[in-house]
């Protein structure tokens, strides 16, 4: 909450930190109290710090074949899939959209501090190659998963952290993961049977974490670039935030899979790994900030309080 | 994330639930399995059934002298102010607004998942009886203090609960107690020194609870109504989501304290007491939620997953 004049008087990484939707900090442990001297300690990393110190190996370039783009009047919505934790949604999602399922259809939901949804709010639209209803995928076993373990305690599961850019729970006693509802997450809409659920409808989380939907319905991505098109959208006043006239909904120009745009219309995007030393040494910095506006390290952090950094793809090391 | 279907099919009190921005459930350790006869269990209470049992004193009105009313283009955003917190700065706060100081001043800033900022960007408005800055009121002593302690775990604080309508941390070794970010929590801007706010520059808490900023910047209310046209509005694309064109920016076409708004043009509205029995059952139906779409209660809630409720005043026990 940085006044305007503090804003001006902003060293220079202030603008990268704004373009990864980040503040920063500095490594656990690292508390302020009187000034040390550079010979003292090693200065406290921020985050931008970090990102400015990564290498191109520490990211990784998203797949034009997961990755879905949803043209909106007011632009661009990139969705990052998550097959390894949805594998039969994500097809089919992808299978929706290359028969233009989602053409004509509309944002037609938006509740505050809740989601965004869209889709065919009738469940009436014809279906030619994709299915309908799939089998629920609300959890996978941990087993050969990729995860970055958070040190800090969560409230609603045993243990949370970080999979292939993604958050994660995981059940250590089960053998079980999960995705988790953290702003951003994108899943698919459901009727009261588990198994009702498809791609056909699907939201966006645009408040603070609805963490009791996790394990309740299917996650299967999360938007990496145009989150603000979605979370600026006028909140629908029908009930659970549903528009309640059809003029109010918002048109899906197209809605395609990456892969099947022309190369020259794409987007190319990288997102920092989340398997190395530098999202570790990221993970630290969001735990305590150490600008000098920064008083009091929080010394712990939300797994849904580490936004993933996902930048314009590049072949330098300088964070953009 | 119910399909249009089931919403339809909702019952009855989904109107309650959406008025009240919440979802319903059931008492801890119910949990779900064969159904039950009436016989066999009580029929685990819903947020919508806690509610529509409670009675005229599980209610305060909101006192006019401690709310804001903010009129907006879009509509009035109704704050309750925190002095048992913040007492200078309330105090200043409304002496700011008796000033007129805010009139002529706007929105200036809107950083996605983040916050809202209102105010003069440039601090250099002229103040009158009002003060500029004040001394920080990062936290207070837990002593006197009314605390309905949560159950849970947190990731921030040694304890997190509710006092008087709002969301507070406490540490009971130290004896100090802070309000938490939650969405929707108002503070008061400030530069890098941590005097240097005053109430001449406000935000709110539009995205996933910013904890790292308990107590490190003097938070002193919360919206309570019309949060909705805050959160929808267009991301700035400055530095740290600042507009970047003034014109951009939203006026404030007034900022009033509610007592000195003639009685008609007022919006009465009541809170649910959170020192009370009924209190304790709702944050027990946000735990698990029991309506038939949820199949695996959460078992946890997150103390920034509890709106307190708010309700237009009414002299009838019935829940609107």
């Amino acid at each position: 909450m940085h006044k305007m004049k503090s804003v001006r008087s902003l060293p220079k990484f202030a603008l990268t930190v704004v373009a990864i939707a980040c503040l920063s900090g500095a490594p656990a442990g690292a508390r302020t109290g009187a000034p040390a001297t550079p010979d003292q300690v090693k200065k406290p990393l921020t985050s931008a710090d970090v990102l400015a110190a990564s290498t191109p190996a520490d990211w990784r370039p998203l797949d034009p074949q997961s990755t879905l783009y949803m043209e909106l009047p007011a632009g661009r919505v990139i969705i990052e899939l998550a097959p390894q934790f949805a594998p039969h949604y994500v097809a089919n999602v992808e299978a929706l959209a290359r028969e233009s399922y989602f053409s004509g259809l509309s944002i037609e939901r938006v509740q505050d501090n809740y989601v965004v949804q869209w889709g065919d709010p009738e469940g009436k639209k014809p279906i030619h190659t994709a299915q309908r209803t799939l089998a629920a995928e609300f959890e996978r076993s941990s087993r050969g998963l990729s995860f970055m373990p958070l040190a800090e305690t969560d409230s609603y599961a045993p243990e949370v952290g970080f999979s292939d850019g993604f958050p994660v729970a995981l059940d250590p006693k089960l053998g079980r993961a999960w995705l988790i509802h953290c702003y951003g997450m994108v899943g698919a809409g459901r009727d009261n049977d588990v198994d009702s659920g498809g791609g056909t409808e699907l939201y966006a989380v645009i408040g603070h974490a609805p963490r009791h939907l996790d394990r309740n319905v299917t996650l299967l991505g999360r938007v990496v670039q145009g989150m603000e098109i979605l979370s600026s959208l006028p909140r629908g006043t029908g009930t659970l935030g549903f528009y309640e006239k059809p003029e109010q909904r918002v048109p899906l120009k197209s809605f395609k899979v990456a892969a099947d745009v022309p190369e020259a219309q794409r987007t190319p995007l990288e997102e920092l790994r989340t398997d190395t030393q530098i999202f570790t040494e990221y993970i630290d910095a969001r735990r305590n900030r150490h600008e000098e506006w920064f008083k009091v390290p929080a010394g712990h952090v939300d797994v849904c309080n580490v936004p993933i950094p996902v930048r314009p793809r590049t072949t330098t090391t300088t964070a953009h």
